[in-house]
């Protein structure tokens, strides 16, 4: 049996993994294997889902449809819809599931941070057993935003060690950040996704016409990630939401005029192929130098303090909690600010960048940051997840990115007491 | 942004996982993703591996010591230890840590299924947290069993998406079954294995050694995993079994007699490289007709049973729980003569394979099989598992497999009488 084998290939019905082997004598006297498995998922926009219907494909056509169907496979699905999006879409959701022969059992949990828990994991896992899902052919099927696609996910990615998943991403957030990588997670002991594991979705659906019912702070929300992008990978990004990036938000990204239109559509298509972009040649994080992790590095603490002083049991303890995007904005001008002492980024650039986070009514100075205690154990936890470097991303210009090694304690606190001159909008 | 890109291979410092990757414009007009990962992992068989010394390879070397350390990375580990191994190694384990510079924080858990629960697995990741692991160069270490590898691997899993653990098999179901493949997992909800993901250990020691002061029922608890492979995968290995499999047993595979000797060594090395040969090709269970599913229809039920039971708050309703491989054997016993009436084996060959499981002292009768109800949600869980077919692997003759889909609770109840006819051992 110890000898090398050739290597194979075969394909799964979801035509997801496909397999190269290896089984070889080691040079210890032990056995080698290496085995490889190919993920596949697809991103796919469509407007008014909702209102469509949608064929079953063929046996020999690969593609599935909307709803993971294929012929001949069981059309029953756990369908976990989130509180609000069920309020305002739950009919025609129920509708658009009855429309296609669908056999569902509708799970609708909050959104937000707060769920963001292995409780609500475990709380999908029970669900899936007592529904009773078959392992491959009964795809999880998600309604949600950011929080409700990781913990979805993660529920999907352990259950049964990983059941597929399709996410109809109903939040900016969802659209292109959370749903569009691999990344699914829990928060856990006081740490932001400190579980989770690399599974994407089989199929994220990208509908901007949810954007519509959104309230503006969540819309602001996920315009901080694209922003983001638009600081350390696409100039052109930046631009457009520097020059259109109001409007696009007043506009709710349903295009009520021509260039709001235009705008919308090309914002969302920027930061989603920028994304995937990032993401695609890095899906399982081997590359710990991201510039997507700009914006990533003292933000996770932040967030997770607001959230626990927003739910502190003394009424005069208490704050404001903090979106995700929120904590990222802080992040960035914090970061943006160092890169301008660096001189990486001119003082003019740094103005237009605080400039469109605050068009975008993102926060640019928040009481937390005087709490150098929280900024610490942030960075702390920061070189820990990048192995021992602290690799802080900072921009290098508009659409360019650096990493940074040596960020001492005193230039955090410089930087903290200008962004606290710079009389920015605070949300706490 | 929309191109289809080159596909590129780069290495991480572990060397577990290269890349080739795809972004493409979808027929939908979104994008599709493809990403390749390849796992590699090692099994090294070296006996009496606490008392050597290892160098810390050189950088160029892709090798990894036995603690997982390659020149300039840190020398933290947090180490999981099974509570008797602590007791009987304890010393001779930390003297080892000690002498590679190791700087170690122990972490003592019990082992048994009781141990193999989400709470287990979370008393690990706050341990990790509190301890403060590097993600990438500072694996997690096991020295412990099936169960400690499954729990620790779970959590080693999803703390902060993977970070790396090798495994020090302390047991013969390790050695041969849970640390060799990459299933990890924790019971939940009343389901066996109900939560996991797949991620092997990126290093396996095989020390045979440590056998040496199991418990008998322990070690026939392993030898119902390589019985099984004997049966429908190994006919020489059945032979070995049957011709020598008490002998090992009352040598603890220690080999005191030079026959004993030969034959544990052969025992071994065939049932871990028939164990990575059936995995290696079908890591991530994408084939669902799998012959190591032999033994694990009805037994995932029947052991999560029997172990509730032994907790019952009503003393006269308590029983002893079983062991995995005396789970195992009930449902192999069951599985053979269900082949045997079917005439997939013969009567004779039946005989022979009972009287082996009789040698190893496993169980041939429980009680539990009286509970029809047992069975069949046994049988239900694992049509879900198998995505909705029975796909029951049935020996044909000894050392091959047929996968049964059309098994009536009928032939099951007269197979199960049949088996109460054999008087059978049992350990109830």
């Amino acid at each position: 049996m110890r000898t090398a084998r050739a290597r194979k290939r075969h394909r799964t019905n979801w035509c997801r993994e496909v397999h190269a082997v290896a089984l070889t004598l080691a040079s210890s006297g032990g056995w080698s294997v290496a085995a490889e498995q190919v993920v596949e998922y697809e991103v796919r926009p469509i407007e008014n889902v909702l209102d469509q219907t949608f064929e079953i494909p063929d046996d020999g056509d690969p593609t599935l449809d909307v709803l993971g169907r294929a012929r001949k496979q069981s059309p029953r699905r756990l369908v976990v819809i989130d509180r609000e999006v069920e309020q305002i879409y739950g009919d025609k959701i129920y509708d658009f599931l009855n429309r296609h022969g669908v056999e569902y059992r509708p799970l609708v949990l909050p959104g937000g941070e707060a769920t963001k828990t292995m409780r609500t994991v475990f709380r999908i896992c029970r669900e899936l057993d007592s529904f009773g899902v078959a392992r491959r052919s009964e795809p999880l099927i998600v309604f949600g935003g950011g929080v409700l696609n990781d913990v979805g996910g993660m529920a999907a990615s352990i259950y049964r060690r990983g059941i597929e998943r399709i996410v109809y991403g109903t939040t900016l957030v969802a659209l292109v950040d959370a749903s569009v990588g691999a990344k699914v997670a829990s928060d856990y002991n006081g740490y932001k996704n400190r579980l989770g594991t690399y599974r994407p979705a089989r199929l994220i659906i990208a509908d901007r016409r949810f954007l519509g019912t959104q309230d503006r702070r969540r819309l602001a929300d996920g315009l901080s990630e694209i922003l983001k992008l638009g600081i350390v990978c696409d100039s052109r990004l930046f631009e457009l939401l520097e020059k259109r990036g109001a409007t696009v938000l007043n506009e709710k990204f349903q295009g009520e005029t021509e260039p709001g239109d235009k705008t919308a559509v090309a914002i969302l298509e920027a930061a989603m192929a920028g994304m995937l972009s990032e993401l695609h040649e890095n899906l399982w994080e081997d590359q710990l130098a991201r510039a997507t992790y700009f914006g990533h590095t003292w933000s996770p603490k932040i967030e997770m303090r607001a959230l626990e002083l927003s739910r502190a049991r003394l009424p005069w303890r208490r704050r404001a909690w903090l979106m995700h995007g929120e904590a990222v904005a802080l992040d960035m001008v914090l970061s943006v600010l160092m890169a301008c002492r660096r001189g990486l980024v001119t003082g003019e650039e740094c103005e237009r960048i605080v400039a469109v986070a605050k068009s975008l009514e993102l926060p640019t100075w928040d009481p937390l940051l005087d709490d150098s205690d929280t900024l610490a154990a942030g960075l702390e936890d920061s070189i820990r997840h990048r192995d021992g470097k602290q690799l802080v991303p900072l921009p290098r210009g508009i659409g360019g990115v650096t990493f940074a090694n040596d960020i001492s304690h005193d230039e955090i606190a410089e930087a903290v007491e200008q962004m606290r001159s710079l009389g920015g909008q605070c949300l706490a």
